[in-house]
């Protein structure tokens, strides 16, 4: 089978010089024999930048764009006229079945609000979301929602991030009940603005679903969950503050150890313990997010990232075209919605025969 | 100078045998002469704690009282009732000039709401914050607030947790005019929400004020401002996920090392060095966090720390005292606060004069 990625080649703070070595890069690592490309962009840029890049240019499509959407573009103004873009061509490309998936290190506002439009969400869902896997005391990791596709949420955005999340990791760590948990400024139920606190009630009246209740900041890197969920700016700024830490901390122990004649040496001693410490928590490894919740796949890379960091992100879209990641992922949410669905029927039942109006928070869902 | 600190000795996730000790390691340490203690709360549980710390026994007067507020009262039910609680009698005995300073590890809600009763806010500030320096790439520390008093912030209140910040930064570092950014999903003008586009508009037109603008969540650690605003909310999620990371690097290290002959041995040369940056990112040594403000010093506890970090809160208040801290920060505040008013009346008299609708953002202050 032809695998073919459709990749907005001007995305990102450095556009074609991070995205054309990442692709090629990509290429070189992957393991799938007939991979194409198709690159939206400014035509003459994308050349020039494949003459370095001969393994890419040989198996590319340039496709040009006179309107390029870039970081600076706001989401209403690439829907109202990026629909001919580098991103809205690339978005494209997958809708129309020219693609298996689309690849852009650009806008997240811009991107995400085209993909809603031109890619559709599932059934169900009414906005998607960015999860990620981090590397966490679980040793599977921990999946985190939202990072930044939703600025704000209501509580039936994060009960959807919930059941997305959930099904995301089922998939991704092959496990059958993942557990969740909601981030929160503390875990008594009492914490919190009313939002959380309404899809608290809203996530424990689901059956079979794992539902852990609040988690707290900490509780990430700690893996209590294999799912965390939030609204994307809580979700963004955490994430970007835990690169940060993590980067601080092993600074911070360097610089440390390089002080003394003793610890330079006990660091030379153990130099790839710390090498591959530095593996572990770069953040470059664990680039590439898909935009959970849409029809057809759409991957986010960071718009910092370098060509390693892209290449990653080529090779997230690339495994989940394999594993037939949206069919997977659709049918666990069905299962989920049709449980939480016959739940709320059940309550509403309950509540006709005996009715107390604080027995049925679902019914504002 | 005889220094009274008024106690909630029931406060925290562990109440009397953390507070206790605590206590008495704070007296223990300090170089203040003539320290005396209140401690509210249920009086025969202090009293048997008391027998273990002769120090504080000696100088302390225990108060019952019936009603207790702990981690699961919520802050209305503290405000209707619990004046005469643990907490609202410690208060009161500052707000009464029986005591200079009151520390708390309990309820944040609940303290916080019966502060802002109790003790009252200075000219032009509605609601108070929790600021933390933070141990960051900037050799001073970083500043960053609201860590939590505020779950749901205005643009209103952003703005004058940025002039808070900047006060306490001033007082603090012993710095003339210290640099404020506003936590954000991008640092793009474009980025993130109504709230903090609007208090981004009101904090660029104050003159003599350095305001950097919109800073991500990796400026924390990057050290990339003095100061660090944001809501409450995100402000909480994310100092626990940055002491989360920290941890967890730190643990990573130690485990990836411990992993290899020649890794401990280099370990074992290097270990000052380890020791040295634990104690760096500990966050015990950073506990002890003021309700930023108020007009009476209120010391804020972690409630999950132990006696050394219950201790340092107690520290926090005594040099808070020692230091005149509530006049430096509320004189800081008026002159800011006076630029803010001149150059919104030069606006809106320029606005007056030559009248256009966008020039005026700030009068929906």
């Amino acid at each position: 089978m032809t695998f073919v990625l459709a990749i907005d080649a001007m995305g990102g703070d450095l556009g074609v010089s991070v995205v054309i070595p990442g692709a090629e890069l990509a290429l070189k690592k992957t393991q799938v024999k007939d991979l194409r490309f198709l690159l939206y962009g400014d035509a003459p840029t994308i050349q020039k930048a494949l003459k370095d890049t001969p393994l890419l240019n040989a198996c590319s499509e340039v496709i040009h764009t006179d309107v390029i959407v870039t970081n600076y573009t706001k989401p209403a103004v690439a829907v109202r006229s990026g629909r001919k873009s580098n991103l809205g061509m690339a978005i494209s490309a997958v809708a129309e079945g020219r693609a298996h998936a689309v690849i852009s290190a650009g806008n997240t506002g811009a991107y995400m609000a085209l993909s809603k439009i031109i890619l559709k969400t599932l059934d169900g869902i009414n906005r998607p979301a960015i999860p990620a896997v981090m590397p966490t005391t679980n040793p599977r990791g921990t999946i985190v929602l939202d990072l930044g596709a939703n600025i704000e949420c209501s509580p039936t955005n994060l009960v959807q991030f919930a059941l997305m999340g959930e099904a995301f990791a089922a998939k991704t760590f092959n496990i059958e009940r993942p557990t969740v948990g909601l981030l929160n400024v503390g875990s008594e139920e009492v914490k919190g603005h009313a939002g959380v606190q309404e899809a608290f009630q809203m996530l424990r009246q689901i059956t079979d679903f794992n539902f852990h209740g609040f988690v707290e900041g900490n509780d990430i890197m700690a893996g209590t969950t294999d799912v965390v969920v939030t609204d994307g700016f809580s979700g963004n700024v955490t994430l970007k503050a835990i690169e940060g830490t993590s980067r601080f901390v092993q600074r911070l122990l360097q610089e440390s150890i390089s002080s003394s004649w003793r610890g330079k040496l006990g660091y030379l001693i153990a130099k790839p313990a710390f090498d591959r410490i530095k593996q572990t928590t770069d953040a470059r490894f664990y680039n590439g997010a898909v935009f959970l919740g849409l029809r057809h796949i759409a991957v986010k890379s960071h718009g910092g990232t370098d060509a390693i960091g892209f290449a990653n992100a080529v090779n997230v879209a690339i495994n989940m075209v394999k594993n037939n990641f949206i069919d997977s992922v659709q049918s666990r949410l069905r299962l989920l919605q049709s449980q939480q669905q016959a739940k709320t029927d059940t309550i509403n039942s309950e509540s006709a025969a005996n009715p107390e109006p604080d027995t049925a928070p679902e019914s504002k869902n």
